[in-house]
């Protein structure tokens, strides 16, 4: 089994590259080769006798993606990509990253010929406001950002380089990661990871939007579950309609704050500041609450069913189990 | 008001320009320059103190649609394309005229800075069965053919480029043209009309189907006057949602036949054979069945809403109002 990360570099890529260090194993068989590949030098695994190997470079330039696959892995997954403030500030890098780096990737596959499964990250960035109350599976995606609308554009050619026999390729449109590790950042969705994340490390969060808002999480461990899931799932069971919507928890600002209360305790909870921003608030209200994700649950992909879990995982995987 | 036309040579570009060259005025304004553009040379209308200006070339060409729309046109009707049976057979053709030229067109246009309206013809092969009976405005594109995946595409990179003030487009989902001019052709969809066009003509005309299909259709005048339409709309009732599904007459082809009757009489539908043909029957399965166009009927745009009407616009179009 040879495996290809491309955008090895990101935060699920890296948690991704950690897991398969770990099991070894991919769809039952050994790993025996995992190429890394991203914009920045990805940190590779120690991994005995596994050829692992660090590439880095533009995707989109001429002949690297027919180099990055001419070892023909058997596991392609595409996790790269400018992100969505990048995107939506940068036009230029978000279509050649994001549209051209994809297709280029895509292309070189259908040259190499050998139909391996690829595994694309798309996002529910791909949605657009006005919603139904829960959005089902059949809802159409009119993206309201450049980011969304490559991530749309990305489903479109997996489901036809499928269809059309060049791989056989599975999208997962990933709800918002959280709680994200790592240090605070400017995205306008920050603010649902830092409410739990900076409180547990002691340090006190801001909360820019009303308690009422309603998002769906998914945690980290989570999404590297429905990547491995999705590698691992018999495509036929999938049919035609490659790009499945992940479930994830459904809940408002205010609940995930009982979440914490309930885990942490009155002073952990308390150092949430509640400030509001009228700039965040606006791009929250444009973006989905909540999702039925039918296909993809009756498909095998789990995800957890409380944000309690989803707080106790980062607790979990990145707090050593303690609390405070 | 200058006018440049993609695609001008083919059946609906053509009755476009000749409704053009008719009418003399788009949105009220006078038509002063007409720019007609396509792989084969188009037909130039004399048109006195008109600048009618035919161009032949590969809108995917490098800086081919930069000299296209160098003359800055106001309104732009794009619906140059390689056609659903094409795009099938040649992979490569397809995506670089459907979806390349179509991005350098609108790249152009981004460049050249002045914000036109840009009218592009999608298709409802955006859509993949299986379907509701009737598909409503909300229902997610998962199109089966490559043609219906580049439509998909242009339709995401018309609103993207809108959304960011590139120029304001709008995305016209055509249903099966019925009755298309001309002589029979091996498109699977062609029957739809053969039945109507041949036996109209004195000729037989093969049914391969049973006659409980079910199809939308709108004549070639109602896809003329939804382009006409689209150029003239108020482009802030549209909202960010671009792409509209076309109204229609959704009927059997047991009705279409009908409607024959009914308007020529039993020796001309006699002319009509059954001839069932598994093949095509297969590939006419996949296909929608009705649309709801709510969308499109609010925002004004009006098709046909019997089979006759659309029989009729054809004895009218095409037969000089004569039958027989």
């Amino acid at each position: 089994m040879r495996i290809l990360i491309t955008g090895a570099a990101g935060m699920v890529g890296r948690k991704l590259t950690e897991r398969l260090a770990r099991d070894r194993v991919l769809a039952g068989k050994p790993v025996l080769a995992l190429d890394l590949h991203d914009i920045v030098p990805p940190e590779a695994p120690e991994m005995p006798n596994v050829a692992v190997t660090a590439h880095t470079g533009d995707l989109a330039a001429p002949g690297a993606a027919a180099a990055l696959v001419a070892s023909r892995p058997d596991v392609v997954f595409h996790l790269a990509g400018v992100v969505s403030g990048e995107a939506e500030a940068n036009f230029d890098l978000g279509y050649r990253v994001n549209l051209d780096g994809t297709r280029a990737l895509f292309d070189a596959l259908r040259e190499a010929g050998h139909a391996p499964r690829v595994v694309f990250t798309s996002s529910i960035a791909v949605f657009g406001a006005p919603f139904p109350d829960v959005i089902p599976d059949e809802f159409h995606p009119t993206p309201l950002t450049s980011y969304g609308t490559q991530k749309l554009i990305g489903e479109a050619l997996l489901a036809d380089y499928t269809r059309r026999g060049f791989f056989d390729g599975v999208g997962i449109r990933l709800p918002t990661i959280c709680v994200r590790p790592g240090k605070p950042n400017k995205a306008a969705s920050g603010f649902f990871s830092g409410i739990i994340r900076e409180p547990l490390n002691g340090l006190p969060a801001v909360l820019p939007v009303p308690r009422s808002v309603v998002h769906t999480h998914a945690s980290p461990r989570s999404a590297v579950n429905f990547l491995i899931h999705a590698a691992e799932i018999d495509g036929d069971r999938i049919g035609p309609r490659r790009n499945l919507t992940m479930p994830g928890v459904g809940v408002s600002v205010g609940e995930q704050i009982e979440a914490l209360h309930r885990i942490a305790g009155d002073a952990v909870a308390g150092l949430i500041r509640e400030e509001p921003d009228p700039t965040i608030w606006a791009i929250v209200q444009n973006w989905p609450t909540r999702f039925a994700a039918n296909r993809a649950r009756e498909l095998g992909f789990v995800a957890e069913t409380s944000f309690d879990e989803i707080v106790r995982a980062h607790i979990d995987d990145e707090l050593g189990g303690k609390v405070g």
